[in-house]
C-alpha cells in the first residue's frame, strides 16, 4: 500500500458516503448530483466565489503553466478566446520518451492501492476541481466561447457529475470479485474436498490517452480520465489545442491531489502539441498507450478506431441529430422547447437537432391544424423572441467556437430557402466575439439535391426542416439517418400512440437515445450524469456510451492468483 | 412480449433459483455447480443415462441432421472421430443471403421479452442439454479425441456451468438500469422541478457469430453463445469442420426451447461449411455480423480482429504457457501434478504447460536438493508411472485431434535432449486412434537455438525443460513469453515468500493468471466457472476473458426513451 493508512480513512470519511450515493444513483437513475449548479453556491468551505475565481483564471493568463513533469522539453501555447483576448499561456511541451515511461513507474502502488482507495483519490481530485468551479468556468469559456452560465454549469458541476459517475462505475466493476483472498472448496465425496484460495486483482492495462475537443474539453475529457485512472491507469491529457487550459488546471489539481495522498503525480500528465505537431496521432500509436478516449470529428475517430490497434478506443464522433415532428398537444410548449436547443451555444454541441422532419402537408396541434410553412415559420418566431434581446442572446449563445462553424453557417444560407436567416449579435464585453443567431433552412426531402445537405452532419447554428411526405417517410429517413450517419439524440413530437410505438421502434432498431414530446425546461440536446445515456455506443456517432459497464469493464483486466490452501 | 405468461411463469419457477444462485456465485467466487460431474448422476428426471446416451449419440450417425432452418440449400460434412471412424453425419448447408435476415427477424419480440425471460429461456436450453449430457459426451469424444471421462466432464457439466455462468453475467449487466419505467425529478428552487419518464431498454446489437474450435466444441464455444443470446442477439454457430455434431446437437437444442417458449427458432442456427469453402472468412465481415467468439489460431485471430471492424470481437488464440520451479515442500506432490498436466488430454489444452524453467544449477525441496538433471528425470519418472497402465493411459490421454498435432510430437524430438520419449498407446476399442505419451525435450535456455523452439507454441503434448541461470532469470524469460507470446496459464513453484512476490508481481503486470505451488488435485490447466477466469484478456493470447462483465457488457447498447412527465 503506497498510501498511509491515516489518509485513506480521511479520504473515506470525506468521501465514501457520496461514493455510495453515486453507486446507488448509477441504479435508480434517480437525480441527483453533490456538485451545485448556482454560482452562488461557492465561496463557503474553501471554494472560490465568483471573484476569486475570476482573480484565479486572470492570473494564469499571460504566463507559463508549470506542472513539474518529467521530460519537458520546451514551451508551446497559442490559445485565443472565441470571445477576442489572447490567453498567453504557455504549457510545458512534453519529450514523450522520457514522459510515458515515467508515467508507468508509479503503476504497481496505484495497482496495489485498490479499487476504494482508487475511487477516493479521484473524488478528492472532483472536490477540489468542484471548489475552484468558478475558475474553471472562466477557462471553459474563453477556450470553448460558451456563454459564462453555460460554461459554469457545463464545464463544472455537469462535468464533474460525468467524472463522478465513472469514478462510480469504476469501482462497480472492480468490486465484481471479492477483494482479498477467498476460499473455494469443491467436494469430493467421500474424499477430501479440494481446496484452494484464491486472490482477485483488478490491473490497469497501460497508460490511457485522453484527447479532448475544443467544445467541451472538461464535460467530454473527464469520463474518460477518470474512468482510466479509477481503474489503475496512468491518465496522459492531450487537449484540443484551442482548449488547452481547462485540462491542464485539471492535470495540475490531479497531480497535487496523487502527490498528497502518497501516489506518484506522473500517474496523470499533460501533453500539448507546438502547431502543426499533430501529436494525437503519434501517440495514439505508443506501444505504452493501452487505451483512448476521443471526441472529435469522425474522420479522426475512424483512424483511431482502425488503427489505434493496440489500445482499447472509445470515441465520440459526429452524426446527424434529427426530430420528427408528427403532432402535438402543447405546439408552443413544442416551439419554445425546439427554440431553445436550437439557439443553445450556438447549436455547438454533438446533441443538437439538426434535422427537423415535417409532414408536408402539415401537423395536427392543440393550436388547430397547422401547415409545413405555418410550423417552420413559428418556429423561426419562437428563436427570434427567444434571441430578440441582445443581452439574453449573448447568455444563450455564446461565441462561435472557430472560424470553420462561421464559414458554414454563411455557406448553409445558400443551400435552400432560408426560414430564418443568422444575424449578428453584439457583446459589449467582448467586441471581438463572434456571435451569431441560427439560421433555418428550408428543404424539400424528397429532391436529392436536398439529400446531400441534411444527409451530412453540418456542425453549428444550421438547421434543416425537411419536409417529408409523410411520419411514415420521416421514420424511413430517420432510420436511414441513425444508421449511416449516426446520431447522439432523437427527438419525436407525436400525440398518436402508433407513431410514438414506431419511433421508439426504430430507436430501439437502431440504438438512438430518443426524446419525447419535450415541451418544458429539459431539451433533447441535455443529459444528466447519473441518469441518462450519453449516446449509445450502437449507432456510427459514438462506440461508447457515457456512463455505462462497458465503458469501464475493458480498462482493466482481473488477475487471478491461486494457491493451494 | 413474445411469450405467454404462463411460460414465463413456468420457466421462473423452474429455473429463477438456479439463476439466483450463479448470480451469488459469481461475487463469492465459491464453488458451485447444478450440472453433475459424476456419470452415474443421470437417468432419472428424464435424462439420459450411459446406455440411452450412447444410443441417441448412435441413433445421429450415418444420416442427415435436420434443423429445417432457412436457405438450406444442400448438405455437407465429413467429420471422422480421432479414434477412427467416420461420423457419416451430413448437415444442412446454409444459404446466407436467406439465412442471415431471417436470423434477424425474432430480434424484436427477443428483445421486447427482456432480461429475465431470455435468461430464462437460456437456463431451459442448458437443462436440456444437460439431461443429454450422456449423448454430447461420445459427440465431443469422437471430434475432439478427448477421453471418455474428459469428454463426458468437460464437454458437459463444465461447458454447460461456463454457458450458465455467461448468462449470469449477462443478466447482472442487463439489469443495472432499472426495468420499466423510472421517475426523474429535478428540484429547481421555487419553482416546480423538472420531470421526465425514463425507460431503458438492452437492445441487441444484431447476428452473433460463434467460430467453434475442434478440441472443446461445447467448452469453448457456450460461453460466447450465451452470452450473445441473453443480450439479445440471434447466433450463428459455424462449427470447426471437425467438430460440428456437438455444436449442432446444441443449436437443435436451442431452437426447440425457442419454438416452444413462443420464439423465433431461426434465432439460433448453424453454417456448417462445404470442405474448402472457407465460410468464417466470408460470414465475418458480413454487415448483418456485429459479434464473433472465436477460439483457435493466433493467426486467425489476429484476422478476425483487423478485418471484422463491424463486430466486437472476442478472441481465444495461442500463448505459450510456463511454469516456474523455484523450490518445494512436495516434491511427490509437484511431479505428480504436473505430471498429470502435461499428460490430460495429451497436452492439447489451451492451457496445458509447455515451457517448465528449472535453475541450471537444482532446487531445494523437502527431498533435499534436487539438480537440474534430477528434477527432469523425476519428472519424465512421474509421466512414465502415470502413463504405465495403457488402460489408464488411454483415460488420460484421449486421442491426438489431429495429424498436425502428431507431425509436431514427432518433430519435438529433433530439437533437444529428450529426457522422456512419446511412446504409441493401443486402443483396444479403437483401433485406429492416435494415442501418443506425451514428450519432454530439454533445451537450454541460454542458446538462441533453443529459443527458437521454446518460444512459440508448439500445440500437444509437447513440453520443454528449459535450464535458466537462475529464478531471477526465470521470471525474465516468463514476463518476456507472456508479453510477446501470450499465456493463457501460468504456474509457479517456490517455498520462499520472496519469490512468489516477484511472479507475482511479473502476471500482475503482464496479466497473467497464476496457480501456485498445485500439488494436489487441481491442475494448472483446469478453470472452473463461476471462480476462476480462463485467460486474462490483457496479455495476446486472448482479448476476452472467460466470463467477466467485459465478456458481455458490449454485447447489447441501451436505449433511452424520456418522456416529458
Amino acid at each position: 500500500m503506497a498510501t498511509a493508512q491515516p489518509t485513506t480513512d480521511r479520504l473515506a470519511e470525506k468521501h465514501r458516503s457520496t461514493l455510495d450515493q453515486a453507486l446507488d444513483t448509477i441504479r435508480t437513475r434517480a437525480y441527483w448530483s453533490p456538485h451545485p449548479e448556482h454560482p452562488k453556491a461557492y465561496g463557503a468551505d474553501g471554494s472560490l466565489d465568483a471573484a476569486a475565481g475570476l482573480t484565479a483564471y486572470q492570473s494564469l493568463l499571460n504566463g507559463r503553466f508549470e506542472l513539474d513533469q518529467p521530460g519537458t522539453d520546451g514551451w508551446t501555447g497559442g490559445e485565443v478566446s472565441p470571445y477576442g483576448p489572447e490567453l498567453g499561456v504557455e504549457y510545458p511541451h512534453a519529450d514523450l520518451d522520457v514522459l510515458l515511461p515515467a508515467m508507468r513507474a508509479g503503476m504497481g502502488a496505484w495497482r496495489d492501492a485498490g479499487a476504494e482507495t482508487r475511487a477516493l483519490v479521484c473524488l478528492e481530485i472532483l472536490a477540489r476541481i468542484s471548489a475552484r468551479t468558478h475558475e474553471f468556468a472562466h477557462a471553459v469559456m474563453h477556450t470553448s466561447g460558451q456563454a459564462f452560465m453555460m460554461a459554469f454549469q457545463a464545464g463544472g458541476p455537469h462535468a464533474q457529475d460525468r467524472g463522478l459517475e465513472a469514478v462510480a462505475y469504476a469501482y462497480a466493476e472492480q468490486t465484481r470479485t471479492p477483494a482479498g483472498r477467498a476460499g473455494w472448496s469443491k467436494p469430493q465425496g467421500k474424499r477430501d474436498p479440494l481446496e484452494l484460495s484464491k486472490e482477485f486483482t483488478p490491473v490497469g492495462r497501460g497508460v490511457a490517452l485522453v484527447i479532448g475537443c475544443n467544445t467541451f474539453p472538461t464535460w467530454n475529457g473527464y469520463p474518460g480520465l477518470f474512468a482510466s485512472l479509477a481503474t489503475g491507469n496512468p491518465v496522459l491529457v492531450k487537449p484540443h489545442p484551442r482548449a488547452v487550459l481547462p485540462l491542464a488546471l485539471t492535470v495540475r489539481v490531479a497531480r497535487e491531489v496523487l502527490a498528497e495522498t502518497g501516489f506518484d503525480p506522473n500517474l496523470v500528465a499533460l501533453a500539448v502539441e507546438r502547431p502543426g505537431e499533430g501529436i494525437a496521432k503519434t501517440l495514439a500509436v505508443r506501444p505504452e498507450v493501452r487505451i483512448i478516449d476521443y471526441t472529435g470529428s469522425t474522420a479522426f475517430g475512424d483512424w483511431l478506431e482502425a488503427n489505434a490497434r493496440q489500445a482499447q478506443v472509445y470515441t465520440e464522433k459526429a452524426g446527424v441529430n434529427t426530430v420528427v415532428v408528427d403532432s402535438t398537444d402543447d405546439y408552443r410548449g413544442m416551439l419554445g422547447n425546439l427554440a431553445f436547443s436550437l439557439s443553445l451555444y450556438s447549436g455547438q454541441m454533438c446533441t443538437t437537432p439538426q434535422n427537423l422532419l415535417i409532414p408536408r402537408d402539415g401537423i395536427a396541434t392543440d393550436q388547430g391544424p397547422k401547415s409545413y410553412d405555418e410550423v417552420v415559420a413559428d418556429l423561426a418566431a419562437a428563436v427570434d423572441g427567444l434571441l430578440g434581446d441582445d443581452a439574453r442572446a449573448n447568455g444563450l449563445l455564446g461565441a462561435l467556437v472557430n472560424p470553420d462553424v462561421k464559414a458554414r453557417l454563411e455557406a448553409a444560407a445558400d443551400l435552400g430557402e432560408v426560414a430564418l436567416a443568422s444575424r449578428e449579435v453584439a457583446n459589449p464585453e467582448f467586441p471581438d466575439a463572434v456571435v451569431r443567431t441560427p439560421v433555418i433552412v428550408k428543404l424539400d426531402g424528397s429532391k436529392p439535391e436536398a439529400q446531400d445537405a441534411y444527409f451530412s452532419e453540418c456542425f453549428g447554428p444550421v438547421s434543416f426542416a425537411v419536409a417529408v411526405d409523410s411520419t411514415a417517410d420521416a421514420l424511413e429517413l430517420l432510420r436511414r439517418t441513425v444508421r449511416e450517419k449516426g446520431a447522439m439524440t432523437v427527438g419525436a413530437y407525436t400525440t398518436s400512440e402508433e407513431v410514438e410505438r414506431a419511433v421508439e421502434e426504430v430507436c430501439l432498431e437502431e440504438a438512438a437515445q430518443l426524446s419525447l414530446n419535450l415541451t418544458g425546461g429539459v431539451y433533447v440536446n441535455q443529459t444528466a450524469a447519473f441518469s441518462d445515456f450519453h449516446g449509445s455506443g450502437g449507432n456510427p456517432a459514438a462506440n461508447a456510451a457515457l456512463c455505462d459497464g462497458a465503458f469501464v469493464s475493458n480498462r482493466f483486466r482481473v488477475v487471478e492468483v491461486r494457491r493451494q490452501a
